[in-house]
């Protein structure tokens, strides 16, 4: 179904349709009730300046960078104010603009947006993170590196103090939620400072009652 | 915490572990009795011959592509069977063995596996489907060029029937769940014969309230 549609404002330069930014998300609340609990986080959650789309499978949020996190964090949070066990899955994508095509500009490059800033929730979390650096041709002077990019972005998460250990498939990170959905939205940043098509994948866990 | 731990036979050649092949899955049930619901999937699926370790944010499995996928779809359908709104995701890895080091080598390559074959389920599923080739130096004659390889998937897909449309940052599947997978791991295998590293994402979905 369609929840809501708001388009962003327009804007005078390139905006985060011309540089193909947003995210798809899916929040699992494991509880009967959890159809109140996700569509009551959604309607609490400021989608202004957003487009955001709900379907069976997955939540689609396009806007800046800033304001998409936000609203993931906003969402994400208020599912688990509850208490319940939750579980979230987060797919951050930037570069492709029309879907399946990319177009690379070096505007697109030069363009790639501050790392976002998340203020604290309150609820504690756990992520297995993921980022893929999509580059097939560098430019003068960086070769196309993924892991030199993904080495760089786990770096930055042992800096902000998310960083628990690296896991075949995936990085563990645990922090207060904003934390961690900072991390991993800073990861994506950084590297799509240097790579056009760049995605990040995040499993969030809250509230596991196998969580010490 | 870590639910169990049998390791695969010993290979004479290069095994799932050589070629870095695996996966990671959460699988949440949207039931106050998510836990028995899921434990019971859990304890029910063949895992013979598979390394699989619980954690509280996801599940990894590493063994022959074939029975990993067997695994996902077995506990994935077992957690549907009450009728309960199940969201499950997956990540499907090979090419980096050792979590974060990739070592390649064109033996890697060479043994490719075949495309998992999976009977049906009769749970009916519908996914967000995600195809990562990481080349950074192609080989002789084959410049890296990741959205050619994704979209030789998404045709793949169309074949096998399951494609229902791109979307923004990922490809809508539909049909029996064992179909799903077999997609989502038939574009992974795929791309492997020709990209050594190459993860593959989908969020599934099974009885959502919201699809008609």
């Amino acid at each position: 179904m369609t929840a809501s549609t708001s388009p962003s404002a327009p804007s005078a330069g390139l905006d985060h349709r011309d540089l193909g930014i947003g995210a798809r998300f899916t929040v699992a609340v494991m509880a009967d009730d959890y159809a109140g609990i996700i569509l009551g986080a959604l309607a609490e959650a400021d989608g202004a300046g957003l487009e955001v789309v709900t379907d069976p499978v997955s939540t689609l949020v396009r806007g800046p960078e800033q304001r998409v996190l936000e609203y993931l964090r906003d969402v994400i949070a208020g599912a688990a104010r509850g208490g319940r066990h939750v579980s979230a899955s987060v797919l951050l994508s930037r570069g492709c603009p029309g879907e399946v095509t990319c177009a690379t500009t070096p505007e697109l490059l030069d363009r790639a947006a501050e790392v976002p800033v998340l203020a604290p929730t309150g609820v504690h979390a756990a992520a297995h993170w993921s980022l893929y650096p999509l580059d097939d041709t560098g430019r003068p002077g960086r070769a196309p590196d993924h892991l030199r990019d993904i080495y760089a972005a786990i770096d930055h998460a042992k800096e902000l103090g998310t960083y628990v250990r690296g896991e075949h498939y995936a990085t563990l990170l645990a922090g207060d939620l904003a934390e961690v959905l900072a991390t991993v939205a800073a990861g994506w940043v950084l590297v799509g400072r240097g790579v056009q098509h760049v995605t990040s994948h995040a499993i969030v866990s809250i509230a596991s009652p196998t969580e010490a």
